[in-house]
């Protein structure tokens, strides 16, 4: 995913606009460790890479490999069992799903803000909003109306089951039934709710039929700054993430549609 | 993964080719229920299906939907830790992945044969069949090439923790570099191996660059009915599995290469 540069440069340009000379950085599920490299080539005097998985192994290897593990600490394990010797003045983290709040960002980022950071330490990102849109996806939805009959069994309740869930897909502009609304806007820097209730009203722009609902995330890194995965932006690795509807509905322009 | 038709008529015609009147049937690693559904179908008295994951539920709802229920006993868990009130007649189980073992179908299906068959059980499937073969498949391997350079940093340890990874891809025949060659033979009646060691020597077909090996599975579900995800058959939800190799190799026809 290193690969996504709409997404890489941002976190770039936020990087090198936000850390100061001489700042402890936490770099929070660090992956292979870029942000944290890119805070010590901005100034930062040191890192805490804090990552759960093993690529964390990687991660140390590159350091080594550059000549930076001398100015950055890795530390495996789940942030929230994390002890930091010291805190710090800038906080990165690229815990972001295709709807923003899947990878836990909300408790992970809650948690890292009040036990490893100064009092007004700075955020990237500050600010995540959720938007959603109503979208018209007939292929999408072909995968959920395949189960009305499997091989003659009546397989009803894995529709049901799907319809429950959501995944990722890839939407472009001509699926979308009205403009996106701003589900939530969240402040990572004062937030401390860490699970989200939320509904809002969209206004059909067009006759067409209803297959569920597109959520997407724009997050404000620093100042002038925003990262998103809108399907009316630039692609990245995202894409957006799908909603389904429990059945399709014909709609006609100037209905409303409630999602909550 | 019931959209593979593939896969589902193999099963199809191997359960209704086994299955005896009056079978008590396990399925093991049941997922929706299909396989326990045709066991009963074809005349099984009674099914234990055994599943872990959460998509039990919705198994459960399918077989009442379809007036099953009575006949089939669903137990979530690890087969492992599974006790079952009686011995089965017959054992059907699809935990195959794009190289057949990558679903730990040799300890799963070892342990039940043990603890939960009857002596002379019958099984589906009976035996399988792992494949290699060395590929050229330059568009793959770009994304192992990518880690060279990354905004600047040497990430060569990226590449090396790649190259020590498998990952699904889908192969055409023109990336075949030589014949498939039989890598192993398991007699799932028989084996009591759970750990694979095998190494083997293809002959190069063609002049081209070896870019890692395709690793394929071919399974003896009944007498006469074969299911493989090869390359050169027809396309299944599995695609093939990607072993890269540590550098890619130029090859001449007449070469020998060797897998272990």
């Amino acid at each position: 995913m290193l690969k996504d540069h709409t997404r890489m440069e941002a976190f770039r340009q936020a990087i090198f606009q936000t850390v100061a000379p001489g700042d402890i950085v936490l770099d929070l599920g660090a992956g292979t460790g870029i942000l944290a490299f890119w805070a010590l080539q901005a100034g930062a005097q040191k890192v805490f890479a804090v990552e759960q998985t093993s690529i964390l192994r990687t991660a140390r290897q590159i350091a080594r490999q550059n000549h930076l593990d001398g100015r950055i600490c890795f530390i495996r394990g789940d942030s929230r069992d994390v002890q930091l010797p010291e805190q710090a003045d800038l906080m990165v983290c690229e815990l972001l799903g295709s709807f923003g709040i899947e990878e836990d960002i909300l408790p992970l980022s809650l948690d890292a803000r009040r036990r490893f950071l100064k009092r007004g330490a700075r955020l990237i990102p500050q600010v995540l909003t959720l938007f959603v849109v109503p979208v018209e996806a007939p292929e999408t939805y072909d995968s959920i109306s395949f189960w009305e009959d499997v091989y003659g069994f009546d397989y009803r309740p894995m529709k049901v089951y799907l319809t429950n869930s959501t995944w990722v897909e890839a939407f472009s502009p001509r699926a979308l039934l009205s403009d996106p609304k701003e589900l939530k806007r969240i402040d990572l820097r004062a937030n401390s709710e860490t699970h989200l209730k939320a509904s809002i009203e969209c206004l059909i722009r067009r006759r067409g039929v209803l297959h569920g609902f597109c959520g997407f995330f724009s997050a404000q890194l620093a100042p002038g700054i925003l990262l998103s995965n809108s399907p009316l932006g630039a692609p990245t690795h995202w894409n957006q993430r799908f909603f389904p509807s429990p059945e399709p509905a014909e709609l006609r322009q100037g209905d409303k549609v409630l999602m909550d």
